[in-house]
């Protein structure tokens, strides 16, 4: 199929346009007919949202009648086939690498990178951002190229050893384990010497630069710094960088407002001697100002940057159309508001004042930084300082993630009872089995969306770590065969991430000492007592240990923080092999997922969203002892366990946590359910 | 008392004097009497070896007649007497506090930075270097102190918490604990503004430095390298620099020459890119050129500097007088001896010739870091290359390490049977105990000293974690309490470690709880397996966890590296909190040393070294499956095991320990201690 490239307008329906034009000079909306086709452009290159979809129709004008309601939903209906045809193309992996080639000579570079990330270093991207997965075929949520003259290497980490072999050319590209053999290593080895690799510093960390700087040293060639990516010189269907309506987060939902945390973090910053700090990542200027919106897909981000000051005030960078009136007043004074490209001479500013700019190496782009100390301002190393203070939720976040989960468990629940009948008969898709539970997440109050593309992974597809179901993998659920279903929602109280593994009939011996296993894991680091100060890296054997007894193991971490109505995954805490400084302190939320994957056979994982709590009756210990509490209310597949390699205390653990289960969720279920439920909570011995 | 400062040479006997005068000259020795005079006060300034008490007399002259080595040995035992009456001097904290103080005075700083150090970065310091324990009167093995114009801190870790308060005058310093308020943050706190806080760029490294210019700064204060330790100027009677002869280790206990060593860690530099680097710890030099010396206690180290360049080729900067002929001979045509003093411009000529130097800021003394900085050299970040290398143990020398632990276990196993019918009577004391302990090491083969102090801790004393007893600390042994013994030998073949604690009579019901705790810790450790890339942050908490579920812990690592007839504690790897990435190697020797301490009432520490081997039996697994074998050889105290807190294979593993504890010790120790040790290695249900 060959694209129509000639459609350049969003509005091409003669009808439609004149209407339009029409209705918004009745309804004096401050915005121009080509300004709102631009706008709805924007609007179209953000995901669609899963509740309020006519929200961005208030940014036109604050109250538009129901006509222009309809031209407009008819407007934004006509660019979103548009945008979607331009995203459609075939993937002609070839094609594209030797056009980028092609324009690397143009541009005289030997090499070039392309990270999977965007201007904010964020896990989800805008469309336009997503040029990994353009151009590589490639579309895992983590990924990494370097593409050079005659060679290419794209780098996935073990959750998508599988997946990118199915989806990139391996004519075109190598696969190296990034652990293994880092990117910036295979660059070294690689790269010819006298060659000049290009990057994008809104696209590299300084630490990543380095790297790569190092790299270069080796090779004897050197690292450029590109004005223009050419990725984008040569996507011509690139859509424009995303638009959504921002919505505020009231202190109902936070417990504190922004300007009791702008001045909490204010003064951090003032002990560590800095004038201010540069926010970029748009998850923590969203808490910090208790405002959402969707920009991305999953994540209910705003994407913007902003300066904070130790006076307590804000910079904020943004396309001010995402800005409602109300919106407005809820920011207050505090904020002022610039356009979004006013960013670099408001970092040239810092640099003429002399400010002292607290940054750090490891998040910030490059090119901030690199305006920064080209302006002379004095950078002093420290973290965003809204990661830490976000990790540990107020009293009332914990309330309303506690009530999230109650919701999301009873969704779960229903859908497990659904699939204890439907499953086994051999009908049930992959994709079936993910819309039927996110059909009953819809179902629950306060529900936004997903929190990221459900894992539905039957028999082989469920050892592909973050399987995505495409029409072409979809695999019928059948007996004799493990079904592994990862998934969360987003709720205005809080974010869910649940992982449960299902005997589709009856299990091998095999799979049920795997998982008994796996269960094992999950519960000593579930049920881990800890001092004051403790590390994820310290507790993650905890989780590991039953698998590597039996010289068995995963390669994924076993626990990421989790946001309060954002990021899924978010920091600074974690609980993985690699080390961390970060200590576990109480409120934080983070997951409890060990797993085992067999390739070619089936995946097993176990995930709860646990919260740091203070263990009470420890009198004599000298450090508080820290314990977790388990958030996630759901059964854990009891036919996939083997009791007699559970001791005692284990036991104990499983028959609390399901009686819990039945308790809480028991009376948000129907009949039907609920009757499941009970012999899925059973006591085992 | 007061000393006789008078006595300024060594040799004041006239008639000595003569004698040695006239014995010299007929020996036709290279050295003049004013010579020997000198390198006697080092010998002196070095500790008193175990064995070959007189090697040191050869350095004087090949063959010394029997004559001359009377006279010689009379000369070095009127030295040993002033020396020890220098060192002797009664403890007035206040009065060398006082006099420190003056002198910042009279050199313009208003702080001075007293390190427990010395120019290599060492753990035991000739005596020259204690300018600590000289200062503050606190001996233990780690410290440090700021010496403010108003106030002292001195800072010492949780292994020292209770000795410091008993050394160490609380009128005259603080004691805040290093990880809770480290020396810069204190001294952040306590600077006045514009106050020169001055330090010895000898004793501290560049990252040190770097944290006490960041307090400087945040304190409004400056940062000043001084020229001359102060502490230096106001100890009079402060020894020279440490002499001892150096030996070679032969290939039969090193299983690989120096050429080898050299040539494979020129590689490594030449791969960083590096075209040398300067060597500043003593056991990186000694292993890398296969000698051993006397110049600290209780390490067999050769106080020296070294630069390795990229042609295997190294400069020695040494006191020549350390080395015979043999000496010169093993060392060969590589290595290029320089004095001392001229590391200074061989620096400098690395700047001059453009070098790149590998340096990690970590290790180094910051005043070589600066001095090749001011000359212009390249500086890479990168470790001492010996570090890693040495770390793991050859073939050769593993082998050699098993069979100092048979000789040492069986020492100790004498002692613990000569401690059952002894120590409950009342009678022995912790120095007795200590003695008879060493008593029994003297007698083994291979037997050079103590590899540390040995930790005779009896009740409440075994709660002082690094516990050193001393005549005024001195208790009996007596029923109803714990002792804990921590010791260690220095072999030809290989360096122990080994702690076992001992119930005195009946334990009470608590000793042995907290005992069986630290004993299940022990085996989780003990009896892991983990994959390849596995650090000991990973692990360490498999060693907490059983203390942990009760609210307990204890505050040091649980795992230092050992070095082979080297210091007893290496680097790079270890098992703690603290993160490392660092992966077990297979052939690295590590403790495993989980404890408890009641402080006031007992001290529990199970201490065995092992070493990381392959497990065999893994094939399905994608990485090498990594296990510990165990080397200590010695019982553990079955009186205060509590066998239902043990699970199966807790017992399975203590009764596999026994076994081969008897089958192996058992043929090496007389007709009583096979007797009780039948009894002591008994299986248990």
């Amino acid at each position: 199929m060959v694209m129509d490239t000639t459609i350049k307008t969003p509005v091409n329906d003669q009808h439609l346009k004149q209407t339009l034009k029409r209705l918004l000079s009745n309804a004096a909306s401050a915005f121009s007919f080509t300004q709102v086709e631009q706008l709805i452009r924007g609007i179209a290159a953000a995901p669609e949202p899963y509740v309020d979809v006519d929200a961005w129709m208030k940014l036109v004008t604050p109250k538009p009648t129901a006509e222009l309601q309809r031209a407009l939903a008819a407007a934004l209906s006509h660019e979103r086939v548009r945008h979607d045809n331009g995203l459609k193309t075939p993937h002609m992996g070839t094609a594209r690498l030797k056009a980028l080639r092609a324009e690397m000579k143009r541009q005289k570079i030997d090499g070039f990178i392309v990270p999977h990330s965007d201007e904010h270093q964020g896990e989800y991207l805008p469309v336009r951002a997503e040029r990994l997965a353009w151009l590589t075929g490639f579309n895992g949520s983590a990924g990494f190229a370097v593409i050079l003259a005659k060679k290419a290497a794209l780098f996935v980490d073990g959750r998508y050893t599988l997946q990118v072999r199915n989806q990139a050319d391996s004519n075109l590209y190598v696969f190296p384990h990034p652990s293994e053999q880092p990117p910036a290593q295979w660059t070294a080895e690689h790269l010819p010497k006298k060659a000049r690799l290009g990057y994008d510093p809104w696209l590299l960390t300084p630490q990543q630069v380095i790297r790569f700087q190092q790299a270069c040293r080796l090779a004897g060639a050197t690292l450029v710094a590109m004005k223009k990516n050419p990725v984008d010189t040569i996507w011509t269907e690139q859509p424009p960088p995303p638009l959504s309506p921002i919505k505020v987060l009231g202190n109902s939902f936070t417990g504190k407002n922004s300007t009791r945390k702008r001045k909490q973090l204010s003064k951090q910053l003032a002990q560590n001697t800095a004038d201010a700090t540069v926010l970029t990542a748009p998850d923590s200027i969203c808490w910090l100002l208790n405002i959402r919106g969707g920009d991305v897909p999953y994540s209910p981000l705003v994407l913007c940057f902003a300066i904070l000051h130790t006076n307590a005030t804000l910079d904020l960078f943004i396309d001010q159309r995402k800005l409602s009136a109300s919106v407005l007043r809820h920011l207050g004074d505090g904020v002022r508001i610039h356009h979004a490209d006013t960013l670099g001479p408001a970092l040239d500013e810092l640099g003429k004042q002399n400010k002292v700019v607290q940054l750090s190496k490891d998040n910030v782009p490059a090119w901030i930084y690199d305006r920064l100390t080209k302006a002379n301002a004095k950078i002093i190393a420290g973290a965003d300082p809204c990661q830490g203070a976000k990790a540990e939720k107020t009293g009332t976040e914990l309330d309303g993630i506690r009530a999230a989960h109650r919701r999301d468990g009873a969704a779960l629940t229903k859908f497990l009872a659904w699939l204890a009948t439907h499953g086994p008969n051999g009908t049930v898709t992959e994709i079936q089995a993910a819309d039927v539970l996110e059909g009953f997440r819809r179902e629950n109050d306060h529900f936004q969306g997903l929190s990221f593309p459900t894992i539905s992974g039957a028999g082989p597809n469920g050892a592909i770590v973050h399987y995505k179901v495409t029409p072409q993998t979809n695999r019928r659920l059948s007996s004799g065969t493990l079904y592994l279903v990862d998934s969360g929602g987003q709720y205005l109280d809080g974010t869910t991430d649940v992982t449960r593994t299902i005997a589709i009939g009856k299990p091998t011996a095999k799979m049920r000492e795997h998982f008994t296993r796996v269960l094992k894991g999950h519960i000593a680091l579930g049920s881990a007592y800890f001092p004051y100060g403790t590390t994820g890296t310290q507790l993650d054997v905890l989780a590991r240990q039953p698998l590597w007894q039996a010289g068995l193991d995963y390669d994924h971490g076993t626990g990421h923080g989790v946001g309060h109505f954002l990021n899924v995954h978010e920091g600074p805490q974690r609980i993985s092999k690699a080390p961390s400084m970060v200590p576990l302190e109480p409120g934080m939320v983070i997951s409890n997922e060990p797993g085992f994957y067999k390739t070619g056979a089936y995946g097993i994982r176990i995930e709860n969203l646990v919260t740091v709590v203070k263990q009470q009756g420890f009198k004599n210990s000298t450090k508080d002892i820290l314990a977790f509490e388990t958030l996630t209310l759901a059964p854990i597949d009891l036919n996939l366990v083997v009791s007699s390699l559970l001791n005692t205390s284990e036991k104990v653990w499983l028959n609390a946590y399901h009686a819990r289960v039945w308790k809480i969720i028991s009376p948000l279920v129907d009949k039907t359910t609920r009757r499941w439920l009970k012999t899925a909570t059973k006591s085992i011995k």
